[in-house]
């Protein structure tokens, strides 16, 4: 019989579509984890507390398939999911609806200079006069990440008739190498950051990059705070040397109350709320963790598979 | 020698484009337009005074084609224009892409409870969550009006994967007709007013439409405030019937101080201003006429021709 050792939290969703002749342990707590994933060949034990989530996943010595709603594991050990050969599957692409949509909010709040009209109106002072005055509309996007949230972005902002540069590690046609978008920089009004978290993306953009951008460019940051060598925008944003940054993500999380970020005019801090900005996560999450169960049991491939030896 | 009368403030975008064989009278003040149009057939001379600009019409006895930059000319006497027959050609989508940009941002902004967030980066505050949790995608809009604005509004939404249904005067295939789409409002989340500013159009929405409504709903009005009941509207955003309304016109133009609608929270007024959100205003008038004055000197069409009688 095959075993699951799953979180209770979803249980709500997955119990009534469970076929019978599965072993189904259901867990509340970090202790109860551990003990439900002994035996388990299959397991989806997302937990707040990464350090236990770590720790029920190397008791699980007969885990064979590793599912879980983040799409970021880096806090796994990836030594253990390589030597076991586990399979992984993750949230790739579940919330990249939602991030898609509030990377191009940012970019048109700060396009139309939103903010400002919404201080306005708690002044409830009538604004004669727009405080932003950009379009989106024949405006160029560098776009750095194309996995599910850049595949997103990229259409939305066409719709808008923003001419979008891809760059993916990857190559492809139309698409910018890792080493050929540097010498462009100076060519986009936003540049996108929506590459996965790994050593290789840590301080992609960093001082020279920032300073080979257009003095009127913006930085959407979607990613993760460390893709930015925070120190060095900080800096050109006080300076005004590019226009502004809307950063969904920080180094670190949350940020300190004293840091400059919170007061730049120019700096927009959104919190790493973009993925939370929707409710049906658990639900996408259960879909696809069910569908995937039908292929896993005729032994068809799994996905979105996560490579440990990648980190995404 | 064909006479023109056109205000100083386009001179710098049109004189050095314009033929050598016409006789261009430039002016700046009001008493001045008056001289200016006397035996002008062609007029461009738009003015802050509404009130002077319509006494220049009542002057210009020879005009045969009257531009202007506004797309709205309910203020000019429709009487002179349709006794005179004078062709009309407005402003209509010059700044349609940045109405339709501050839309899009207005659901957006909505959605993701954004308005929320630029106030928690104000007491430098890290939420936990976010304030906003509706998606576009999968969401369903009724877009009331088809003209330049609705045009570009349609496909944008699309790209976030919203459906649009469309209701025009004129009807078409695929096109809600005038009398269909009140019974259906109870089906859409966004309600989108695109309307001209026509008798026919004044409280559009009044509070049976309101009332038929979802709680969730949303009113987005980039038409003129007097397509909407405001009392109704107040009403019902105060009992908190719809999910909310973004406000790019008001009732009257602009806002008292003392206004109810400048402090609810499911208010969100933007003071006339999404028109004003860009720079290229008088660049593309200025584009556009040089056309038409090549097509009407070889007796052409010119175009977007306003018809007096409709009042769009």
């Amino acid at each position: 019989m095959t075993s699951l050792a799953i979180s209770g939290l979803i249980r709500p969703l997955l119990e009534p579509r469970l076929d019978s002749d599965l072993d189904v342990r259901w867990f509340m707590t970090p202790e109860e984890a551990i003990e439900a994933v002994d035996g388990a060949e299959i397991g989806w034990f997302d937990m707040n507390d990464q350090q236990a989530m770590a720790e029920t996943l190397r008791a699980a010595k007969d885990l064979k398939w590793l599912n879980s709603i983040y799409a970021g594991l880096d806090f796994l050990p990836m030594d253990v999911l390589i030597e076991r050969g586990i399979t992984v599957t993750n949230g790739a692409g579940i919330n990249a609806i939602t991030i898609a949509e509030y990377a191009v909010m940012g970019m048109l709040t700060i396009a139309k200079g939103y903010r400002e009209v919404v201080r306005a109106q708690e002044r409830r002072e009538w604004l004669l006069d727009s405080p932003g005055k950009r379009e989106l509309a024949g405006s160029r996007a560098l776009l750095l990440g194309y996995g599910a949230i850049g595949k997103l972005i990229k259409p939305r902002l066409e719709a808008f008739d923003v001419a979008v540069s891809v760059v993916r590690r990857s190559g492809g046609e139309g698409v910018l190498g890792p080493d050929e978008w540097r010498e462009r920089l100076g060519e986009y009004d936003w540049v996108i950051l929506a590459v996965p978290a790994t050593p290789e993306t840590e301080g992609l953009i960093g001082a020279d990059e920032i300073a080979a951008m257009k003095a009127d460019a913006v930085i959407v940051n979607i990613a993760r705070g460390e893709v930015i060598d925070q120190p060095a925008l900080v800096h050109a944003l006080e300076k005004k040397a590019i226009a502004g940054a809307f950063l969904d993500v920080t180094t670190p999380e949350p940020l300190p109350e004293d840091h400059k970020l919170w007061a730049l005019d120019n700096a927009h801090v959104t919190m790493h709320l973009s993925g939370r900005a929707q409710d049906k996560m658990f639900a996408r999450s259960a879909e696809r963790f069910l569908a995937n169960l039908e292929r896993y049991r005729r032994g068809e491939p799994v996905e979105p598979v996560f490579d440990p030896r990648l980190g995404y």
